[in-house]
């Protein structure tokens, strides 16, 4: 193919951790000129099906090609919606479609593609806790399907020594439960045992979970893949009146000491 | 007081960067049953004036006094929106409100308190960009008013390092225009100059301005205080074909080497 069908676009979008209640107009307003939405299948049946819309689900671990799939459609001239859970561009399908545009047919480059921000379970998470990431932080994708596990390590004592709070994504998969379990090790070596971490699972959905503890106190089974972990800084508080049966947690603003 | 009076609530909520359509529905459902909101005040004016609703704008650098006047209200049974550019709990009101909380009157306890969450400028930046934080990053606030300049290059070292991807906020202040100067120095100095930074200037707004560039190219005049500015990893790659005038820029989601 050498050209672009007129008319197509491609939307890569993020639908939030879960309640429609956070999905932003600029997404609604896609998904309802959308004829194509693709994704993994627990986001692509997010959407609700009507008529001249077509829901294409695909599995896990199938990004490069669904993306190839949504370059495809919206160069035949479909008006295409990839979905992510959250944000796109966080650990999600905005990485893969532009891997897949650079690595594929030269007029894909012509196509009118856009990304439109999505609420981040991390910051879902951070709000339903308080204000965990209130000073500067950082965020960690837990999974070693795509990088060495010493270079997550690594960048976890890293990320201790700047004294950064931390979100992790995908702390515990099934095919390789040790890893969070390594991950906590490193963490308390570095941090010491009374340094707060914070579980929250299935953010903004009937199912939501959280839990305020220590590294000290934290076992592996706490998260699941469905958990957003954070772990403060040194300066990272808590106040014991949260109405959600936890903990408010905060980092200050400040890095100057308390009477700054 | 020793009490609460009944009714009333406090919201810490994000308007997102800047466009209407960037603001979640769960924020929109809070503006509406609001009595008051409070805020600095570029901020409120965002907030559509209607009968039955005070607007209470302050100057910046109040946080603590605004976070104090938002809780004696929510304390006297108002309905009370407590507003921030982007997200409230990456650099915005939510740390305020709760170093607040722990420090006021104990029946402040008692209030119902939600923060809700909203694009923040750092993820409404990369989409426009493509998916530069699609691999770990962190997030660093170059503002020196709360931590010392010696922390934050420190951090800016550490980052490097870690060879995470970075969003940074607040780089350039009128009052010490040398310490974003500084910063890019550390930067070219432990990323090379041929790493890419990108500058997004009041991002989902009719002002906003987007630049590619790289550390070598850099100079401080690029940012201001309405500039969220980006920095690759070693692994940050571009496109040449984004339809909005700069390059598409991601950071592929392996660092396992090409072929992974």
């Amino acid at each position: 193919m050498n050209e672009v069908a007129s008319g197509g676009w491609l939307r890569v979008v993020g639908l939030g951790p879960g309640s429609e209640a956070l999905i932003t107009p600029e997404v609604s307003a896609a998904l309802a000129e959308a004829t194509d939405v693709v994704g993994y299948v627990p986001y692509v049946e997010r959407v609700a099906p009507r008529p001249g819309l077509v829901r294409h689900g695909s599995d896990n671990r199938e990004e490069i090609r669904r993306a190839e799939a949504a370059l495809q459609l919206a160069a035949a001239g479909h008006r295409v919606v990839v979905v992510s859970s959250g944000d796109p561009g966080v650990f999600a399908m905005a990485a893969a479609l532009f891997e897949a545009l650079e690595a594929g047919e030269p007029a894909w480059r012509a196509l009118d593609i856009q990304v439109l921000p999505g609420i981040s379970a991390m910051l879902a998470a951070s709000a339903r806790l308080g204000a965990p990431l209130g000073h500067d932080f950082c965020c960690i994708n837990l999974s070693d399907n795509l990088k060495p596990r010493a270079l997550i390590e690594r960048r976890l004592r890293l990320a201790a020594e700047a004294d950064f709070a931390m979100a992790f994504y995908n702390p515990r998969s099934k095919a390789r439960p040790e890893g969070f379990e390594r991950a906590l090790g490193v963490l308390r070596e570095a941090c010491g045992p009374e340094r707060l971490i914070m579980f929250a699972r299935a953010v903004a959905t009937p199912e939501e979970t959280l839990r305020v503890t220590t590294l000290g106190e934290a076992t592996p089974a706490m998260a699941d893949m469905r958990t957003l972990v954070l772990v403060g800084s040194s300066q990272t508080r808590q106040i014991p009146c949260n109405t959600v049966g936890v903990p408010w947690v905060y980092t200050p603003r400040s890095a100057l000491g308390s009477d700054a």
